[in-house]
C-alpha cells in the first residue's frame, strides 16, 4: 500500500491531543470534527492520500474534483490549554490492512508533532434516536478510564469497529494515552445531536468552551459531502461488515 | 504490488500535456488514443507492466502472445505547441491499490519528461445513445475548469470511477493541472461517435487539427482487441463495480 | 503488511521450544498455552501487531481497550530441562499473506533467541466430543515424527489448515524440527478436555510435569475472551474457509 | 507478498531452457514435468515459497508435513544439446499478484543460470477427450511461433490463464523468448495421454528421446500428491476463475 503525506507547515505545538474525526456511524465525529476546525479556526498542515481508498474523485458544484483524502488541522490555544490537531477527511480506509497504515502513519506523524494523547469519536447505533444520548468510552489505561468516566461518560461494551477503535487501541501499543467518545445515534444519517453532545463532552475535558451556534450548519456541510460522496447504504452494509470481521474464527 | 516499467527513450519534450486513454466505459478514450497515436505518428517509448493487471495472455491472430500492458508514447508537434504524451493500454489495473498505484507510476515518468497537464478521457453513462453527446468536465482548479467550460463542456456531476477520476483527483495532490473529458455513451459497446467528439473538443484546446477520417478504423481495432481480450460484459459489471466502491461505507 | 514488534525483554534461552498457541478449532491451542503462561509463569517478552489482524478494538470489563494482538513469553525451567517460548494471541491473521508473514516474524524471533525446534497445538474436528480423545500428529521428519508417535499420537490423515499446519510446514524450510498435537474436538467451542490431554501430551515430551488443577479456570478465561471478540460462529465458518483454501484449483 | 527462495546448489548450465510444469488445467503440464524429471535424473537446486501459497500443511502416508511448494531442478545433457531447468511444484499462486511476482521470481532465478528461452505447458480444455489431442501455442515472437508450428502444433486462439500464459506473456517482456504447448484435455483428472503429447512434442523440439515407459506411473504419483492435498473441483471453478478474471471491465 501507498500513502503519500504531505505536510505543509511545521508548528510548534504545546503537548497537544489528536481529535479522530473520521466518517463513522452517525457521521458524528465528522460533523464534531469540522465543526472544531471552523470554530476553532484550525488550520490544515498534513494532507494524506492512501491507495486504500476509492479510486474515484468527486465533482464539486462548480466541478472541482475532489478526491478521497485525509487531512490533519492544529489549533493553537491561546489560554494556555494543550493545543489540538484534529484529524479530518472524507473517508476511512477500504481494507483492514489500509486502516491499519492510515492509524499507523497519522500517530507517526501526531507524535513527530509531539502528540502523546488521541481522543477517538465514533457513533455506537442504537435502534432509535434518543434526545439525551448516552455516551460511552473505552481508554487506553484505567487512569484514563476514570478521567473519561468523570465526564459522565459510561463503560463501553463490545467491539469499536474501524479507526475509533484501532485509534485506541493502537495507541496503547505506541506508549500514547486516549480514550473514545461513542455517542448513542440511530446511525444511518449525519446526526448532529449526537455531535453536539460529543463536543459538549470533549470540551469539558479540554476545559474548552465550543461554540455550538453554527453546528447545524457543519451537520448540513458534511451532509452535502455525503451525498456528493453517494453514502446512501447503512444497517445492511454495516451487518455485513462485521460478519466479514469475525470470518477467520473457527 | 510491483510495477515493472521499460523505458526505451528519453525524448526531450515541449511542455507535454498527457492524454489518458486507457479502456473504459464507451471505450471513448481507449479508440481517442489509438487514434491520436496513429495520426500524430505518436512513438512508443514506455512499456508498463502491473501485478495489479490480469494474469492471462491472450493470443494474435499468428500466435503471438500479448499481455495486458500500459504504454506511453510521444508526439513532438512541429507547429511550436506543446507536446503530447498519450497513456494507452489494453487494461487498468484490477484493484484499488492498484489503481493508485499505475497512475502514480506514469505521472512520476510524465513529470521526470516535464509534463505539468493531464487531460483524462472517459464516457459518462447515458441510457440511449445521442447524436451529438454531451460533454462534461471536472477539474483540478477553477482557473482550468473555465478553460474546460470554453471548449463547450458542462460541470460534470457526481463521481468519476477509474482512471479517469484518479488522475484528475491525483493531479492536484501532485501540483499539476488538469480536467477530464467526460462524453456521454450507452457504454456497452466502443463508441467511435463519442470518440469524434472527445478529438475534436481535445483538439480545440491543443490548437491542433486531428484528421478524423480514419476514426472508424481505430474504432474497429479497439473492437478487436477488445474481443479478443474476451471483453462481454457490461452494465451489470459496472453497477456491481460502482456497489463495491462504497463498501466501507456505514 | 505490516508487523509491528516490540521487543521489551532478551532473556538467554537454553536451546528453547516454541510452543503455538493461538486460537483455532476447540480452542484446544490456545486454552493450553495460556495455561502454560500461567502454571510455568512466563513472562512475556514479544508483543506482535499485525495490519492482517481485525481492525476493531474489544473492551474490558472496566473499558480498557483490547486489540487483535499476538504474544510472545518465556519460561525458563529449573531442572535443567529446555526452555521454552509460548505462543499465545486472540487472534490468527486474516489473510494468507498476513499467516504467512506472522509465522515468518514469529520464527524470525524465536530463532534469535535460538530455538530450533517447534510444537504447534490445534484441534481435529470429529462430529462427537470423545472422553479421552484422539491425538494426531505430523511432522517435519521422521525421526521427529517417531519421537511423536512415541507419545502416543497417531499419524495425522489430511490438510492441518492456519498456522498449526503453517508451523509445522515453514518449521521444515527454516532448518528447524517439529511437530503438532492435533486433538480430537468438536471444536464449537472452547474444549478444555482436549486441551488437558494436548498438555498432557506435551508434558510427557517436556519432561514436564504440568500442573492441571486449574485448567478449568483457563478454560473460563480463553471463553470470556471468546466471548468479548464476539467468537460464535462454528461449523459453518469453517467449512467456508476450507472452499476458498483450494479456490485457485482446477 | 514474501517469496522465500532456497538455492542449495549453483551449477552451471548451458544455455539452458526452463520448462514450466505447475499443476493445471488437466495437469498436462505437472505429470510431463515430474515425469522429466524422473527419467531425465534432474537434480533440484531452488526451493520457493511464497505467501500467496495456500496456509495449510498436507501430511504423507507416514506422517511428513508437506508445505505448498514451487521447486527447480536442472538436467545435464550429455549429448551437447541445451541443459534443461524444470519448474515444477504443487500449486500455483492464490492471488493475481502473487502469480506474477513468482513468475517474476523465477524468471530473475532462471536468467541468473543463463537461460533464455522458456516452453510452457498447459491443458486447452476441451468437452471430451481425444486419442490423439490437438496441441495449440502461442508465442513470444513469430520467429519462435515458426518453430513451435513445425513442430505439429495449430495456433492458439483465445486466452491463456494462469502461469502458462503468463510465462510466455512476461518473457517477452524480459526479452526471453519461448512458447507454449497447451494440449486438448477434458481437463478435470490428471491426463497422462495428454502429458504424453506434450512430452513427444517437446522431446522434438529438443532433440531429445524422452523414455515414455513411466509414464502411467508419474500419472499416478500426480493424482496421488493431487488427493492429498484435497483437489477435486473441477470445471465449475475454473469457470468462476475465468469470470473473475474480466471483473474489471466495463
Amino acid at each position: 500500500m501507498v500513502c503519500s503525506i504531505d505536510i505543509s507547515e511545521k508548528p510548534a505545538l504545546n503537548d497537544p491531543i489528536l481529535i479522530e474525526g473520521l466518517p463513522g456511524i452517525g457521521f458524528v465525529a465528522n460533523i464534531a470534527a469540522l465543526h472544531l476546525i471552523k470554530v476553532l479556526k484550525a488550520k490544515r498542515f498534513v494532507q494524506i492520500f492512501s491507495s486504500s481508498f476509492q479510486d474515484f474523485a468527486v465533482t464539486t458544484d462548480d466541478g472541482g474534483a475532489r478526491s478521497p483524502i485525509n487531512e490533519l488541522y492544529y489549533a493553537k490555544r491561546e489560554d494556555g490549554g494543550r493545543d489540538l490537531i484534529v484529524w479530518f477527511g472524507n473517508t476511512q480506509a477500504l481494507t483492514t490492512v489500509g486502516q491499519y497504515e492510515l492509524v499507523g502513519k497519522v500517530f507517526d506523524i501526531a507524535q513527530e508533532f509531539g502528540c502523546r494523547f488521541v481522543i477517538s469519536i465514533g457513533g455506537f447505533k442504537k435502534d432509535e434516536a434518543q434526545a439525551v444520548p448516552g455516551i460511552y468510552s473505552t481508554a487506553t489505561d484505567l487512569e484514563t478510564m476514570q478521567q473519561a468516566l468523570d465526564l459522565g461518560t459510561k463503560v463501553m461494551v463490545g467491539h469499536v469497529f474501524g479507526i475509533a477503535g484501532l485509534s485506541v487501541g493502537l495507541a496503547r501499543i505506541r506508549d500514547m494515552k486516549g480514550f473514545s467518545l461513542l455517542v448513542d445515534t440511530p446511525g444511518m444519517n449525519p446526526d448532529v445531536n449526537a455531535a453536539r453532545y460529543a463536543l459538549m463532552t470533549l470540551g469539558k475535558y479540554l476545559g474548552l468552551n465550543v461554540d455550538l451556534a453554527g453546528l447545524e450548519a457543519s451537520g448540513e456541510d458534511i451532509k452535502r459531502m455525503l451525498e456528493s460522496f453517494g453514502v446512501v447504504r447503512s444497517i445492511t452494509e454495516e451487518k455485513k461488515k462485521e460478519e466479514q470481521q469475525l470470518r477467520w474464527f473457527i
